[in-house]
C-alpha cells in the first residue's frame, strides 16, 4: 500500500514540536543553504578510490550509449547491444577483471567500478557485459584452473567466444542447492553427461542463451564415484558445455529457446536451455574446488559438500556487488534528471507574488526527492566501502593466492545486504523520479521509462532481495550464537552493544566518538541532544540493530519450545528480514560517516554532513513507530524528527544542483530531452 | 526510500504483545481460514450494482484482447488498438455514455463500469476508448448543446470521427486555469481564432493527436467583447477545431507531432498540437455554460469566471472516476496472477518435513501480497459507491436536467481523492506482484510488465495525484470554515467528530454503530476493545481525520500571523496531502463496511469482514507512528496491531483463491503463461 508518494503520515502537526532545527555548535547553526561547496571537489570525494576508472569511462564512452533504445524492436535492441559489447571490449575497461597471465590487468576494485559506471549508460549493455565478462568469464576465472583460463578466457575477453552462465532453472532460482540438472560421470568414455531430467529443471532466464552464447557454464549436480563405489551426488558444480556451433545453431542434445520480450533489458537475449544427455569431456569440469579423476573418484580440498557449495557460490560474490553498484548508477541518473527538471519547471501562480512556483520549491516535491537524493549519496559511499572490501578479499585470489575464509564470509553478508538495499532503493527512487516528472516522466525521450524498466529486475536477479536478507540474518544469528553462549539477557544486550560499537570504532576510525557512545547507557535516551548530533544518530541505528537481533533470538527460543522446523523460522521471517535490513542500514551510515571524517574541514565536508543528516533522519522518521513502541524516543521527539526532516529538505533545496554535479555524469550522457 | 517490500519495521517482537487474535464474540473466534464462502456468491457481491455490465463484457470481449502486446512495435500496437476500438464500438457497450436523442442508452453508472472492466483487458484500448468516447465525445456531450450533439456525436460514437481532448499543454498540466492557448473572437468574420502563442503553450501528451484524431476539443482562453467593449479574457472554454483532413494530413495552421514511444500504453498515439491562427466558426464553441453572440458579446448563466471554470471542469469529473476504476481492474488482474503463481510455485525444502515450501506459505510473501489484496477488494467497494454517486449526479444531466451544485462539488472531491488513492495503490500493488513473481514477473509472457508499464501514468493523468489531494484538502478546509465559525478548539473538535459520525451514519446505514461511536469519548481510547472491533476501527479512522484537519487549521492560523501567501500553504503542504488522504481512507472504510452490512449473514459476509479487518488494520499499522505520537494507541497496542496483521494474513492465506475468484476474471483473460 506504500509507494514513495503514498507514505504513512509524516506530519509534525503539534504546535509544541519544534519546527526549526535546534542549535548544535557552529556547524548546525549554519544553514546548509549557505554552504558554498565546490562541485568539482565534491565530485572527487564522491568518485572515491577508483575515480580514475570513472574518468576513463567519461572520456571514452560514446554519449549515444546513454540514449534510450526502447523504441527499437527486440531484435534491433539485441543486435545493437551485441555490437556495443564488442566495441566495449576494444576499449579494454573490463580487462581489470582478469589475471595478468591471460592478458588481464587484475584490479578487482577497478573492474567493479567499471561495471558500476556503465550503469549510467546503456543498461542492456551493462548486463550483457556483466554476463559475458563477469558471470561467464568470471566463473571460469574463479572456479576453473590454469588450463581453463588459457583455453577460454582470451576468447571470452574479446567476445570471440560468447558465453553464458547457466545457473537458474525454471523450478529453482534462489535455492541453488536444489538445482535439478545433472552431470553424471561416465568413466567408460571419460565424459560428463549433462542432462535436464524434468521440465522444471530446464535452465531459464539465462542471459545470452537465446541467441549469442556458444559456450555455457552449467551448474549441475555432479554424480560420480570411484571404481567399485556407488556413484554419488557430490553437489552443485560448474561444467563447460558448448551450446551452439559456428553457424549459431544448437548443437546435438541442446535445445535453446527464447524468454522473449521482457519489461526491460531487451538488448539482452535471455533464454532457456534443455540438455538431453549432452556429453562433454571430463576436463570441462571447472575443478578448482572439486576434481574428478579419470576413474571417477571425486576429490576436493574442502571437507564437506556444504563447504564446497558455499565456497563455489562465495567465489561468485562479485556479481552481487556489481548489481548493487549498477542500480545506484542508474538511480543517480534518474535523480539528476528529476531534480534538474524540478528546477526548470514551474506550475501554478505564486500566491502573493508574481510568476509561477518552481516545482522544487514545493514542500511535497522536496519531500519526494531530497531524502532519496541523500540516500543515493550515502549508498554511494557504502558501495565504495563494499568494493574496497571485495578488492581486499579477491585481489589476492586474482594474483594467485587464497582468500581468507572469514573475510570471504563477512564479504558475502555485506554484499547480500547491500545488494538488497541498493536495488530496492533504485526501484523506489526511479519510480519517484518518474512520477515527479509527470507526463514528461512517461515519455521515452526523457529516459526515465528505460531506467525504470531496465532496473526493475535488479531486485530479483543475482539473488531475490527477500531471500538475500534472510541469508544476512542467518549470518547475524550465527555470529550471535558464537559470541553470546552462556550469557543472560542483560549480558547479551551489553555484549551486542559493545560489539556493535567496536565494529563502529574500527570502521569509522572515529574512536573518540565510539568512546562517547560506550559511555552512554545503551538503553537510555537523552532527549536534550539535538537530532543533528552524529553520535545520537549512530547510536540510534546501533541500538536498533542490537535490540532487533536480541529480540529475534528471544522469540526463536520461545517458539522452539512448542513449534519446530519451518514453523519457527516462518513465524519470525519478517523479523529476520528486519534484522538484516537494520544491520545494513547501520553499515551504510557508518560508511557515510567514515567518508565524511576522511575529508578535511571545509564546505564540501560540511555539505555532505548535512546530506547525511537528511539520510539518517529520514530513515529514522520512516521507522519511528518502532522507536516509539520501544520507548527510545518520546512522541514529542518523534514529531521533532519529522519537522527536522522538513527543515533539512528546505535547507538542502538550493544545494541540489551542486550535489547532482557531484555525481559527475557528463551532460551529454543524460539522454533526457527535458534536461537537454 | 520505501517500496512495498522495503517497508518500515513491522515487528511485534515483544514477548508481552499478544501474538494471537483476542476473542471478539462468535465471529472473531472463528478463524477466517475455516470460512466456507461460495466463490460465485462472492463474485455477485463484488460485481455490485452494475454487475450486468461486467457480465456482458465477460461474454463478448475476445480473450486475445487481454494478451500482452508489448512485443509489437509502436506502429503495430497503434494499428491494433485503432482496429480494436472500431470493433469495441460495434459491441455498443459505450453507448451507455450518451443521451438517447443521439442513439445512446444513457446509463452513467453502466458506462463507468464498462470502462473500468475494460481495464482487465488491453489498457491501450481502454485509454483509447476513454479518449474517444469519454474525453472527446464526453466533453461534447457535457459542454456542448443540441446542435453539437447531433452534428458530432454519432460519428464520435461509431469512431468514423476520431477525436481528441486537447487540454494539457507543455507548460501547463495541473494548472488548467493558466493554459496559454487563446481563442480570440473576430466579429468581422464570425470566427474564433485559435492560437498557440509560445512553445510552452503547445498542446502535449494528447491521446489520439499523433495519428488518428480529425477533430479536437481544444481548451483555450476565450477572448471576446461586445460592440464597443475592449475584448476580454472570459477564461478557459472548449472549442471544436478540425485537425486533419480525410487524407490524414494536418489542416492549414495546424501542426501535429508525435510524443513517440512511452513507458507503456503504446497503442495510444499521444501527440502535440500547435495552432497558428486557426479560424473556426463561432458555432464551434461548446457553449453550454458560456455563449458568444455574433457581435462578440459574451453571456453565461454562471455569475463569475471562476464559477464557469469550475462548472466546466466539474462536468468532466467522470474521467477521474473512470481512471481510478481502470487502475483497480488492472490491479485485480495483477493480484490474481501473483497470488495464483504463489500457490503453485515452491522453493526451498520444508525444514522438518518432505517436499518444498509453497511461496504463499512464507510469511514475507503473505505480508507482501495479502494486505494489498484486501485493499484491492476494499477499494472496489469504494469505487462502486463513487460510481453510484456519479450516477446520481450526472444521470439527470444526461436525461436533460441540471446537476445539483452541492452534490457536484462533493462528487468532485470524492472523485479526486479516490483517483489518487486507487492509482497509487495500483502502482504499488502491481510492482509488488511483479517482484513476488521473481524472474517470471519480468517476462512479457506473464503480463505483469505490461500491466505495470501501462498503469504507471495513471497517477499523473486526469490530474496529478499530489495536486488532486490538495484540491480535496481545500474542499475540507472550506467545509471546516463554513461549519465551525466562532467555535473554540474543544467546540471544533466535538463538532468535527459529530459531523464525521453523522456522515458515517448516513453512508453506512448502520445507525446503531454510529450511535455507539458517538457515546464513546472521541478523544479517549479503551484498549480492552479488540482490534477486530469494527467500531474501534472506524473510530480510529474518524478520529484521525478530525484531528489532522483540526491541527491543519490551527497551524495555518499560526503561520498566517507571520508568513503570507505561498509560504503558508507550502509550509503545511504535506499536512494538506495527509488530511486528504486520511479523509479518503475513512470514506473507503465506510464503503467497505456498508457493503458488508448490506449482505445477509453467511460465510461470504463473514469472509469479507475478515478481509476488511486486514485492510483497515494494515493501514493503521503503516500509520501507527502517527497514532503513537498522539497517544491514541499505547506502544503495547501498536505491537498488537502488527501481530494481528500477521495473524490475519495467515488466516486469509487459504482463502486467497476464493477471493481471487470473487474478482470474476474469466480464466482465458488472464494472459499470463505462469497461470495458464
Amino acid at each position: 500500500m506504500t509507494t514513495t508518494t503514498d507514505r504513512p503520515a509524516q506530519i509534525a502537526e503539534d504546535a509544541t514540536a519544534p519546527t526549526r532545527l535546534q542549535p548544535h555548535g557552529a556547524v548546525a547553526e549554519r544553514s546548509a543553504a549557505s554552504i558554498d561547496a565546490d562541485p568539482q571537489a565534491l565530485r572527487a570525494i564522491m568518485d572515491g578510490r577508483w575515480g580514475w576508472v570513472r574518468d576513463e569511462l567519461r572520456a571514452t564512452l560514446p554519449a549515444e550509449y546513454c540514449h534510450p533504445i526502447d523504441h527499437l524492436t527486440t531484435d534491433e535492441q539485441r543486435a545493437l547491444t551485441s555490437e556495443r559489447l564488442v566495441e566495449l571490449a576494444k576499449h579494454g575497461g573490463h580487462l581489470t577483471s582478469f589475471a595478468t597471465d591471460v592478458g588481464g590487468t587484475a584490479d578487482v576494485g577497478a573492474s567493479t567500478v567499471h561495471f558500476e559506471s556503465l550503469g549510467l549508460a546503456d543498461l542492456s549493455l551493462t548486463i550483457k557485459a556483466g554476463v559475458q565478462f563477469g558471470l561467464f568469464a568470471g566463473s571460469i576465472q574463479a572456479l576453473g584452473t590454469a588450463d581453463h583460463h588459457h583455453k577460454y578466457l582470451p576468447g571470452a575477453m574479446d567476445v570471440s567466444l560468447p558465453g553464458c552462465f547457466a545457473m537458474t532453472e525454471s523450478g529453482h532460482g534462489s535455492d541453488v542447492a536444489s538445482l535439478g540438472t545433472t552431470a553424471t560421470y561416465d568413466a567408460g568414455t571419460g565424459e560428463l553427461v549433462v542432462h535436464t531430467p524434468t521440465e522444471k529443471d530446464r535452465k531459464d532466464y539465462i542471459g545470452n542463451a537465446a541467441k549469442d552464447a556458444r559456450l555455457a557454464v552449467v551448474f549441475a549436480q555432479l554424480i560420480t564415484g570411484g571404481p567399485g563405489e556407488e556413484p554419488e551426488n557430490q553437489g552443485v558444480h560448474a561444467i563447460l558445455v558448448p551450446l551452439r556451433g559456428e553457424d549459431g545453431k544448437d548443437l546435438p542434445g541442446v535445445t535453446t529457446s527464447d524468454d522473449g520480450r521482457k519489461a526491460g533489458l531487451n538488448g539482452v537475449d535471455n533464454g532457456r536451455i534443455v540438455f538431453d544427455h549432452v556429453r562433454v569431456p571430463r576436463e570441462n569440469l571447472l575443478d578448482k574446488y572439486g576434481q574428478v579423476a579419470a576413474d571417477g573418484s571425486y576429490s576436493s580440498s574442502l571437507a564437506s559438500r556444504n563447504a564446497r557449495f558455499f565456497t563455489t557460490l562465495g567465489a561468485l560474490v562479485k556479481g552481487r556487488v556489481c548489481i548493487g553498484g549498477g542500480a545506484l548508477a542508474a538511480t543517480r541518473q534518474a535523480m539528476a534528471i528529476a531534480l534538474t527538471y524540478a528546477e526548470s519547471r514551474t506550475q501554478f501562480p505564486r500566491a502573493g507574488a508574481d510568476g509561477e512556483v518552481t516545482l522544487l520549491d514545493y514542500r511535497t516535491h522536496q519531500r519526494r526527492l531530497l531524502p532519496l537524493l541523500a540516500r543515493t549519496i550515502g549508498l554511494g559511499f557504502a558501495q565504495d566501502d563494499l568494493t574496497a572490501e571485495l578488492h581486499a578479499v579477491q585481489q589476492t585470489v586474482l594474483e594467485g593466492g587464497t582468500a581468507d575464509p572469514e573475510a570471504s564470509r563477512a564479504l558475502e553478508h555485506h554484499a547480500a545486504g547491500m545488494k538488497a538495499v541498493a536495488t530496492w532503493h533504485a526501484t523506489a527512487a526511479i519510480q519517484a523520479a518518474r512520477e515527479a516528472c509527470g507526463g514528461n516522466g512517461y515519455l521515452s525521450e526523457n529516459r526515465l521509462p528505460q531506467l525504470k524498466a531496465d532496473t526493475d529486475v535488479f531486485t530479483t536477479f543475482e539473488g531475490d532481495n527477500t531471500v538475500l536478507l534472510q541469508l544476512v540474518a542467518k549470518g547475524l544469528l550465527t555470529g550471535y550464537r558464537d559470541s553470546f553462549k552462556g550469557l543472560d539477557t542483560l549480558g547479551r544486550a551489553k555484549k551486542i552493544t559493545t560489539t556493535v560499537l567496536d565494529t563502529l570504532a574500527v570502521r569509522t576510525e572515529a574512536r573518540a566518538l565510539a568512546q562517547r557512545l560506550a559511555e552512554v547507557n545503551p538503553w537510555g535516551e537523552d532527549e536534550s541532544v539535538t537530532l543533528l548530533d552524529r553520535t545520537w544518530q549512530l547510536r540510534a541505528l546501533a541500538w536498533r540493530e542490537a535490540r532487533v537481533l536480541d529480540s529475534l533470538v528471544a522469540r526463536m527460543r520461545t517458539l522452539a519450545r512448542t513449534e519446530k522446523g519451518f514453523e519457527v523460522t516462518n513465524e519470525v521471517q519478517d523479523h529476520m528480514v528486519l534484522a538484516a535490513r537494520v544491520h545494513a542500514e547501520r553499515l551504510i551510515a557508518e560508511s557515510f560517516a567514515s567518508a565524511i571524517d576522511a575529508q578535511p574541514h571545509g564546505p564540501e565536508r560540511e555539505l555532505l554532513s548535512r546530506v547525511m543528516d537528511l539520510h539518517v533522519l529520514s530513515g529514522l522518521e520512516e521507522d519511528r513507530a518502532w522507536f516509539l513502541e520501544r520507548g527510545w524516543i518520546s512522541p514529542k521527539r518523534s514529531k521533532a524528527l519529522v519537522a527536522t526532516v522538513n527543515d533539512l529538505c528546505a535547507q538542502l533545496r538550493p544545494q541540489t544542483q551542486t550535489l547532482v554535479a557531484g555525481f559527475g555524469i557528463p551532460r551529454e550522457w543524460w539522454g533526457a530531452a527535458i534536461t537537454a
